[in-house]
Order: C-alpha cells, then structure tokens, then sequence
C-alpha cells in the first residue's frame, strides 16, 4: 500500500480554498464563475450523475446556500490537490452534516466539487426544497 | 483564516489507517474491536444520531459491508489526526460513491469514524437492506 502520508495542497489550491471560503462567508455567489474552471464538474448529494459547467453549478449552489442556515465549516483535510472541507448547516429543524471534496488545477481553479451529506432523508428534503425554489425562479 | 496547509497525521495515525485498509481488504472483521476506542463513535450516512460503542459499530459494519459489492477506496486526504478516503460501492445495481472521515488518538486507535455517501436514495437502499439483514441475524 502507498504511504499514509499525503502532501500538502499546491500553492494555486490553498489559495484557492481561501477565494471559496471567502465567496461562502460573504455569499459573494457573482464571483464564484471566477474561480471555476470552464467544464467544472459538481457532483450533488442528492444525484448519482454529475453536473457539467461553471454556470449551472454557480447558479445550483447559489441556491442551495439560499436554503440552508448556520452553515459552519468544521474539520479540513487536505491532498496534493485538494481539500474536504465538513460542515454542519439546517433546513429548518432538519440538521444536517457534510463534506466539500474539492480539486484545484495548477491555475487555482476548482475542477470538481463534490458534495456529501448525511443523513439522507435531510439530503432529499433539502434538494426537495432547492428544486422548488429553482422551478419557481 | 487560518494556514491553508494541513499537517501530517501523526505516525500512530499512519499505522492505524493502513491497519483499517487491511481489515476492509481481507473482510477481516474480528480484528476491527482492537483499533477502536472503547467508546468510538461511529456516525452513519443514513441517521443523524450517532452510535457509541466499539462493539455496536463492529457489528454494524460487517452487516454494511456484507451489502456493498465492488467497493474500492479512491482519492485520499488526510489532517493532522485523521484523514478522509473517498470510496465507490455498489448495492445490487445501484451505484454510490461516500466518503469515511476517520478520526484517531495517540495509540492509533480509531475515535470517531463518519460515513456519508451519495446519492441520497441510494443510501436508503443501502440502509434498508443492512436493517433487513440484522433483523433476521
């Protein structure tokens, strides 16, 4: 088996971490297209197959962060490349826990954003609850 | 913010997660008590309350991964105490992908250990079908 140690994230990825971090505390939502790579790939809690491009995952997150409340970032781990960033956050009495997997190229831009949350029966009311508010604008 | 870098896990974390890559490749389940902590808490994708105890979660993974077919661990990050290993998996002819966020002490023995996986409905497959497997022994 590989060594159990594991690198430590590229200058381009801890600077890119910070840049989402930032856009999460403030909502700053306008500028996360910035920091995504043109074909982002984001990977739901809620759906096997993945979402392709830096407007649709922009334009999905701004809704889901709208639905959730007291999101707080919790324990970081980190790769060469990448970082998983937990969470806890609520829907309104339904609370939830969760992890950010997310991969940065050597630009500092995010290349996949994956997204899992427990428990699951939370995850489907709050995608109920994201889909509604996307259908109704 | 603080340092976007993350330390090393410590060397008796290093040996505990290749001692749990072991158990899980050779199914070797009666050793999994020796590298939990008497009082692990083990927190499942499908309930937000957690489970306490070594022997409670032993019993439960032997059931869980009695279930999942195919599965095989994927990318890896770690902190300085834990780390974070991305798996695929499959029940019958649905496919998941998760991730275990596995949290160890001093002597490397396992503390907390969280599971989430997506997508959602998938894992309420999973959990239906290892709840019907304990409940007829």
């Amino acid at each position: 088996m590989a060594d159990m140690q594991t690198a430590q994230p590229h200058e381009a990825a801890q600077a890119g971490i910070t840049e989402w971090r930032r856009i999460v505390t403030k909502l700053d939502w306008d500028r996360l297209p910035d920091l995504l790579t043109e074909n982002v790939t984001y990977r739901s809690p809620a759906d096997l197959e993945p979402y392709q491009g830096k407007d649709t995952m922009a334009a999905i997150l701004r809704v889901v962060f709208a639905v959730m409340e007291d999101f707080t970032y919790l324990r970081r781990f980190s790769s060469g490349s990448g970082y998983v960033l937990e969470f806890s956050t609520r829907v309104g009495d339904t609370r939830l826990t969760g992890a950010d997997i997310v991969e940065f190229d050597e630009d500092g831009r995010i290349t996949d954003f994956t997204v899992m949350m427990r428990p699951a029966g939370a995850v489907q009311t709050l995608a109920a609850e994201a889909a509604r508010r996307m259908a109704t604008g």
